[in-house]
């Protein structure tokens, strides 16, 4: 990931926030965002391109993108970006989804000589929840958000696996992790959702100066680091608006 | 203009920023923005949608919105939409225009059964100029925009003319409505541009704490309340961004 883009012509994908850019994104010329999150705080000096649309991925809107420029994606980049909307989708089961999800998915299968949606997204996943020789320090970082509310940053990671058994077997591990990584940065909260995308459920490992309020307003029940969150999958659309109604307190 | 929102669902048309929205806009649930501005101060709680494009027209986008939703415009909305893009360009010589405002404005001129697109601007600029009958208190507001730098507010009024000379005539009147505008709202700034549209020069008629500091970042010369700013037509690309670099010191 490039850290220094000052001075630079650059898109955001993915966020409209200050706070997940790099720290000199300041002094880069934004000539365009493209996200699928709520707006962020992102000002620039100069009228830009924005595509940001309610949808369950940033490829679908890249897909999007392609069509209105009418190119077709190379077979490589049609593969990672349907990677990406299984991903984000947890294969079409996120509440984020959408239907243009779907099809833009579909459309990208065909081009990637993807026949078995289902098939590729289960072998993904099954991929991605391969961490046992994952060190924990780097599990708590995994798609790591920071979200400032009111002077309060909450740093929320997320794993998806197709079972969360293994990481939660190694707890002490990442409790010792996440209370490093709190400490280090100063955040108020440290978060890592495992999300069972077989079942649907998340369970959170928290570190956090308020770790039962933070429960409570996830609807979760809270034992020791652990909090059960059912139903939960989405970031964006379960676990960051009812933090940002608690603690946003302006 | 409809100035209380909160608990609606609204898109905001033409600005993203807090300063331009009504008072109560932060109540409201924003569910869109199309914009072709520097990106405003707004942020949501939710994901939404933005079309935000650096065209020379929010129109422009409108109708590249109705082409990805396969939707032909009314005879009376192509109309409406060929008049905004034709004013907000300054047939088609402003900074801001762009080949696609072009593009936008001929296709939506077909669907309007406009034969002559010069005529029929020439005619909509006359009208527009036609303000002898319009209250001074009126003028200095005409399409006004509020900008906030740094605590400080700049109220931005704009006419396109096509001839500076009558309303000029008035300027003890326009000067009596600023100072008032001015006081009543706490600016730092009220500005009116008179720009005309044949010879594309300006004519800026300022009250502010700093006149002639504002007058020298425009790169006009100051005499009275009169800033003359030649080849100045666009507050967008040739007033805000050098206003902004100059005040906001944060």
């Amino acid at each position: 990931m490039r850290t220094e883009i000052a001075g630079e012509d650059v898109w955001l994908i993915d966020y409209s926030d200050w706070g997940q850019a790099p720290k000199d994104a300041k002094k880069a010329n934004i000539r365009g965002i493209v996200d699928h999150h709520k707006l962020g705080d992102i000002t620039t000096a100069e009228p830009l391109e924005c595509w940001i649309r309610p949808v369950g991925c940033s490829c679908t809107i890249v897909y999007s993108m392609y069509q209105a420029a009418n190119i077709t994606p190379s077979k490589e980049a049609a593969t990672l970006m349907l990677g990406a909307i299984l991903s984000d989708t947890v294969k079409f089961n996120s509440p984020t989804f959408t239907p243009v999800d779907r099809e833009a998915a579909e459309a990208l299968a065909l081009l990637a000589g993807v026949e078995d949606i289902d098939a590729f997204a289960d072998e993904q996943f099954a991929a991605k929840s391969d961490v046992a020789s994952v060190p924990a320090d780097e599990l708590v970082l995994r798609d790591q958000k920071v979200y400032e509310i009111n002077g309060k940053q909450f740093a929320i990671a997320q794993l998806e696996l197709t079972s969360v058994k293994p990481v939660l077997a190694r707890l002490d591990e990442l409790e010792t992790a996440l209370v490093a990584l709190k400490q280090a940065n100063n955040y108020h909260t440290a978060l890592v959702l495992l999300t069972d995308i077989t079942t649907l459920n998340s369970t959170g490992l928290i570190c956090s100066d308020e770790a039962a309020l933070v429960a409570s307003t996830l609807g979760g029940t809270i034992e020791g680091s652990v909090i059960d969150l059912p139903g939960v999958v989405s970031r964006k659309k379960q676990v960051m608006p009812p933090l940002q109604r608690e603690f946003d307190v302006a």
